[in-house]
């Protein structure tokens, strides 16, 4: 299957179960299934306006996403594309209806407009007071009389949902949402069609083109248009709303169609504030699914003209689980850069025994490259010897300009060269040990067991513990040996080195790649390169 | 372009942007575009733990969308799927660390773990606390060391977000996280590979197929299995998480990788709670996007096993994009349909003469039958008359049914018997004519004002107005000249009548598709059948 659905004919009742299991309690359903399915608030006591709408599935969260406290008392579901029957909108309306009167919030689609109308007529008929306005933000064809309903329906949705939870009568939530439904335009842009599960693909859209102007029901758009980027999109989608817009304070809803990334989501809101009405939009909700054609790959952008109070209106809190909020657009600032980017290097001082220490391990390792590179393309890509050999010389390099005469601060300038001239993971992980080292012994304590903590922090980064097959099984014993000395560690050092050749499964590096028989009887390079450096400092 | 981006190179900056443009001032960044990609809480002031993510971007929301009061104080991004620069990372840290410390939570991935490894050992150096815990929650190969880090990263964030901001010290928040990871479980399954923008799309999943346990960085999953529906796919998940799991109360979070669309994502959730551990899910976050793959088209479940006060972290309020929030899961339950779906039929009553009326009005329609069907022949699909007719018959039928001796009552019948038994638009919109007509009659109007309140609903619901081309174009003027009797009102029927042969626009019905040169000089099916029936009752 191509999609996560199950059977066909349930695919409506499966999501709003989903919905409802998801909503903590907040959601409830009529016992209708299957030809009813009415949302509706599970705490609502018909003591003030009630809010109906619905309509095809398939524009999920649209609409049992907005079903809760502040905004829809009920949300009548057809099927995907499809509008509910008579039947379906009627028992919504009688659910949730009382003396307060119910608005019946309806997108500009003939099926809907008669269900919902002779729904409407229906209740009438049992003396409930029902209004009904029709939602027709679809600016992409400007001739055509019967617009769409499209996302700007959220519009009205949020402000007659505000109106009615503050206790406003029938007539004001009715002229509310009419007067919000004049303010407002939407347009969308796809990349692609939508998929209506079960069915095949129409592939309408050639590679490199999308379509301006489309439905939320896989309709074609007004046009196809080259496809050029979030910004060119953007800027197609502004000049049809800006053509008839004025030059006011608005509102701007953007909305996923389904299958665009959060991450191009939050492109186009940047390219928005960049067109032409970037200045006039005050309040901004989304990026965000919120009326949705399926998985389309597109988005639309909506566009209301604020009257006062509606600040207030769109951002009264609400308890649904499809409302993303509505921000305050504020001119972006940012925060200067943190001083200490640049690494605190303390002065140099020279130490002529340190030096020679030094220089005498970093010999140590380059005469080591060849041995260490050829032991390395047994188990890994043959460059540890290289690896540690340039490292050395690059601090033989830079030795007169190391604090050598103030040890706590020689561990921190050491990591600090190896993690600017040690390529890879390794150099990383040396910088790290040498670190947490200086950290260690900064703060107060001796030298070996300040190795011990920069090895136990290169370990807790790097992941690998005694008998993962690196550097550690070696180093790990030669730093509990050298409690008696340098011979000791040296011995320790050299038995976990030849421990390796024995270990037929690496867990870390890249020798966790190489299977067991091209491990056996070798010993890692990087174990036996520590192996050296104590034996050379032992006196072998 | 296959993306809603711009230039390559712009990606993560752009998106930036948009987050912090949407974030209504919540949000801002460091001045260190484009290298150093740093996200902060605008309202910062170092007081409590600060808590730094990031990684590799394309996994929007995650993590700018987490930053905000109550979960991150700052979000690093590296590249798409990349891991940010040790630099970045330290930026971050230094930006947002006050005397309380800073926690780093990082997903297992060598790079992120380097990075942000040596970042802490740079800000130590400073004198800082930092400690940074490694988030390894996937459970897809239970025999690797390292585990990956999926969107159980959004527990820690969550848990440790709350307590630092509830003023836990570093050490509380740390040990809180090193055991939110412990507890927590996560493993995804993909119907396709995900598309980084300007790459090309790796065709790895054959149709039918799907990947289970996958990484997040369109690496593949551990096995390829056949796609077999939301149930199934959700089964095999749980099937893994199940396999480690105690059977204790647990939080769940269901995540869309960003490709599925929201009525997928409910379908899942309903299914999910139908598993082997759906009775073990006492809160829930999602289904929404939070750590996605781009465009993936796929899931992923986390779990993670409640302690004693992870509800209250878990809900604790925050102000950030990103999160859906935490609910507690309740045992659905449903209301009874309302009284009143069977519609009211007012009890039968004689009435020799109105029953003498309709029935001569329905052998009109019928006579008319052919000829009706032949005028809509030219301008629609040729059955206005088959359809008018069948209706005719069917109120002929139910004559000795309807309350004929009560008018306000018969109005409401007749609409009635026309939605059940006159098929199309045509059927609901005459209903609605009779409904409303109805309506104003029970409200005391009289006969022609009655039907013009009717005609009034019928316009609005269907849209049509006059000069639409419909049977408004008779029907409106009919009723205007019922002022003077019929007829008037059957000279003005028919007037209107032939003026729709004049119109070439059809506004409303079928006829909208018709080109011009087809409708000129052929009156509106509608429209004639209503001047016939007016011209009979004038006795024409």
């Amino acid at each position: 299957m191509k999609h996560f659905t199950n059977n066909k004919e349930d695919i409506v009742t499966d999501a709003i179960d989903g919905t409802i299991a998801a909503s903590g309690g907040t959601l409830t359903r009529l016992d209708g299934y299957p030809h009813i399915r009415v949302v509706v608030r599970s705490d609502w006591d018909k003591s003030k306006v009630a809010l109906v709408t619905g309509g095809g599935s398939g524009h999920e969260p649209a609409h049992v996403g907005f079903v809760g406290q502040g905004m829809l008392t009920a949300a009548v579901c057809g099927d995907v594309f499809a509008s509910p029957s008579v039947d379906a909108v009627l028992a919504g309306i009688l659910a949730v209806t009382g003396p307060a009167g119910c608005l019946l919030i309806v997108k500009n689609y003939t099926g809907d407009r008669l269900n919902f109308g002779l729904a409407a007529e229906r209740a009438r008929a049992f003396g409930l007071k029902v209004s009904m306005v029709i939602v027709d933000d679809d600016v992409a064809l400007p001739d055509l009389p019967q617009a769409r309903g499209l996302a700007g329906t959220l519009f009205v949705h949020k402000i007659a949902g505000a109106m009615a939870e503050n206790g406003a009568n029938l007539e004001a939530c009715t002229l509310a949402a009419e007067r919000v439904i004049k303010a407002s335009r939407s347009i969308g842009m796809s990349l692609d069609t939508c998929i209506v599960p079960g069915s095949l693909k129409e592939d309408r859209i050639p590679p490199g083109m999308a379509e301006l102007g489309l439905g939320i029901h896989g309709e074609a758009g007004v046009e196809q248009v080259a496809s050029k980027g979030a910004k060119d999109a953007m800027a197609q989608v502004v000049e049809r709303l800006a053509a008839t817009m004025p030059k006011t304070p608005h509102v701007a809803l953007v909305n996923n169609l389904g299958g665009s990334s959060v991450l191009e989501m939050s492109v186009l809101t940047n390219d928005l504030f960049a067109t032409a009405i970037g200045d006039n939009i005050k309040l901004l909700i989304g990026p965000d699914a919120m009326m949705t054609a399926l998985d389309m790959h597109g988005f639309s952008v909506s566009v209301m003209e604020l009257s006062d109070g509606d600040d207030a209106l769109l951002k009264h809190p609400v308890a649904v689980p499809g409302w993303p909020g509505c921000t305050t657009v504020q001119t972006p600032n940012t925060v200067p850069l943190p001083d200490g980017l640049s690494p605190i290097r303390a002065p140099a001082s020279p130490h002529a025994s340190t030096k020679t220490f030094i220089t005498e391990c970093c010999k140590v390792l380059i005469a080591a490259e060849d041995d260490l590179n050829l032991l390395d393309a047994k188990s890994g890509d043959g460059d540890t010897g290289s690896t540690l050999a340039t490292a050395a010389r690059a601090l033989i390099e830079a030795m007169d300009s190391l604090p050598l005469a103030d040890h706590t601060q020689l561990y921190r300038a050491i990591g600090l060269e190896l993690s600017q001239t040690m390529g890879g993971s390794s150099g990383v992980l040396l910088a790290i040990f040498f670190a947490a080292a200086g950290d260690a012994s900064s703060s107060g304590l001796p030298m070996r067991e300040s190795l011990i903590a920069g090895l136990d922090r290169m370990r807790q980064i790097g992941g690998a513990n005694p008998g993962d097959r690196t550097m550690i099984d070696a180093l790990a014993p030669a730093l509990e040996g050298l409690k008696g000395g340098l011979r000791p560690a040296a011995d320790a050092a050299r038995k976990g080195a030849k421990y390796t050749a024995t270990l037929t499964q690496a867990k870390a590096g890249r020798a966790t790649y190489i299977n067991a028989d091209q491990l056996e009887g070798h010993v890692d390079p990087g174990a036996e390169a520590v192996a050296l450096l104590f034996e050379h400092l032992a006196g072998t």
